[in-house]
């Protein structure tokens, strides 16, 4: 059986089950904002195909001004890339031949193109509870030329304590090492961690960031990178030129002018992940303690839980296998928290798993 | 002054001249279709929205399967790329410390990514006529790797004899050296000349080409790029998990259903150069002998051309400097072929420079 190295794309899923895809399905394996891309984003859209005909700004200078803004940081601290899978494929060229820590288990991009750039990739792992323990990561970091952190975590959505990272980030300074922390699904979280504030006095410090996820927008592709100017100037040199395309650009100016849809997103999380813990808890699963858009989810009385996943394939809703989660391989699945109705349908498919 | 690297966004041009971008300019430095985006693309637009939202697939699979019966090949010939500019940084990557040689004047990427890839880069030059010289290029194939051409070139536009290519192809075949043809622009020439129906057959061919230019979705980025299927796997795990985005893949579809476009724009292209052609030399300037849609132009009273572009940069009209391309250091400008409309006052703007 090839499982897909990723969600999204159910139709790959189905087929390495040999199972017929149905015509409509609940992709559960896709961690994007349950609530859709931005309304305005949608009512610009007609306008928006002015932006297909001419080649984007190379620099993406409009977006780039915003997002400075934003973050309080000088437009030279900034880079946009064709998604963050770009942007991780770029630290991982930059990082070409070198000592690569990973905190595993994590997004499985981290350790390929890591591979890809003949690295020497070394792994951490996290203990059973997924919690960050920064001076077992700190022992491992002499000779280590970056370190890698997903934060908040994929596949578990943990959110981790700005102390343990701070201590991290101190011995990275020490050792030398480039600590590159993948923010992907920060802003899902009500309680937002980031070193980001670190930026202008750490030059061993590397941000990843999305807006693919919390817009809703993985169709256009859109991430940044935030590090000092030195390390900015190396990684756009590794870019291919207009990387970005124009409508993602369009998109991500439009996407951040509305800040109200991070604020409603966050508390329908908080408040569906508590509902879905306490349900399915009480119906002897396990979750992970996440605090954003997506968690692991056990049967305990399973040890992979692949004969489960295929049922809910069958029951038209689409989990993420987590055979390529190095230390998960099966034993978890991945699931998006999306909206009540959709999560409802879950909860019901689940129940009724336990009663078979 | 610092010039940009490419043609289009006419904002950075201005700023280079220290001039005021006026409101509105006419852009003949970007290459794509004078008639815009097909209306299939346009009537389908708002239908576009619902890709917005979901990952890619990975693959593009429905466009290329759409691709592989156009050129009648298998599939596993074909890759998509975020743009030709990708698949040329890609295929720089796998050439990296190879010894690549350049056939110049040329588009400049193919220098500037086979450099940040430590290949070691060597150059054979066109003579003054442009035409392409397979003999005196075969002469240099002897421990070259790679042979880098721009079929039709760019910026001369000019097209060479299938004979002179395929001498060209067998001696790659005889010297073990990858053929890579870049044809970006090979369906704006109404005969189309290309050696893809040698692919099957030659392990050495990689074509390049480009969807954004004939269908003018330049801010979308789409190209692909065709080998046999061992090329197309190296070239496949050096690029980012979901590169093409999920517009460019619907537009791809949407585009290549119609292709009377092609047509339409190969008979508009060759009847403008001729009269392009006939009312500039009438007044002096010499035009390349392009069969595209560009042309190198320059006033031959001048060596290097910068007063003219000065001149039309004031009039509105943007052309696109040839510093950066090799041996041209702004002897010539290069100018898209428009519309009529816009023709025209390229002409009167023209014809006004001769009476200053």
């Amino acid at each position: 059986m090839s499982l897909p190295l990723h969600g999204s794309n159910p139709a790959y899923v189905y087929e390495a089950f040999n199972l017929l895809k149905p015509h409509h399905v609940i992709d559960f394996s896709v961690n994007t904002n349950p609530f859709g891309p931005p309304s305005i984003l949608k009512d610009a859209w007609q306008h928006l195909f002015n932006f297909v005909e001419d080649y984007p700004d190379p620099c993406g200078h409009q977006l780039v001004t915003l997002i400075a803004e934003q973050e309080n940081l000088k437009e030279s601290s900034i880079l946009l890339g064709n998604g963050g899978a770009e942007l991780i494929s770029c630290m991982a060229r930059l990082l070409s031949g070198k000592r690569v820590l990973i905190v595993q288990p994590t997004f499985s991009e981290y350790e390929k193109v890591c591979r890809m750039n003949d690295c020497d990739v070394a792994f951490i792992f996290l203990d059973e509870t997924c919690e960050l323990n920064a001076s077992a990561i700190i022992q491992q970091l002499k000779n280590t030329d970056a370190l890698f952190l997903c934060h908040p975590n994929n596949p578990t959505g943990i959110v981790y304590e700005q102390e343990e990272l701070l201590k991290i980030l101190e011995a990275c300074e020490y050792y030398n090492c480039l600590f590159i922390i993948d923010e992907a699904f920060y802003d899902f979280a009500i309680e937002k961690t980031t070193l980001s504030s670190y930026l202008e006095e750490s030059s061993h410090l590397v941000i990843l960031r999305s807006l693919t996820k919390m817009y809703a927008i993985a169709g256009l592709r859109l991430g940044y990178v935030l590090a000092q100017p030195t390390v900015i100037e190396k990684l756009r040199r590794l870019k291919p030129y207009w990387s970005v395309n124009a409508l993602a650009l369009k998109a991500g100016e439009l996407c951040l002018q509305d800040s109200s849809i991070v604020h409603r997103t966050q508390a329908f999380i908080a408040k569906e992940y508590k509902r879905l813990y306490e349900q399915l808890t009480n119906i002897g699963f396990m979750l992970s303690n996440s605090r954003v858009n997506f968690y692991l989810l056990r049967d305990p009385t399973l040890s992979k839980q692949d004969a489960l996943m295929k049922w809910l394939l069958q029951k038209d809703i689409v989990p993420r296998h987590t055979y390529n989660f190095t230390r998960l391989e099966g034993d978890w699945l991945r699931l998006a928290i999306k909206r009540e109705k959709e999560n409802d349908l879950l909860l019901e498919a689940l129940q009724e798993w336990r009663q078979t």
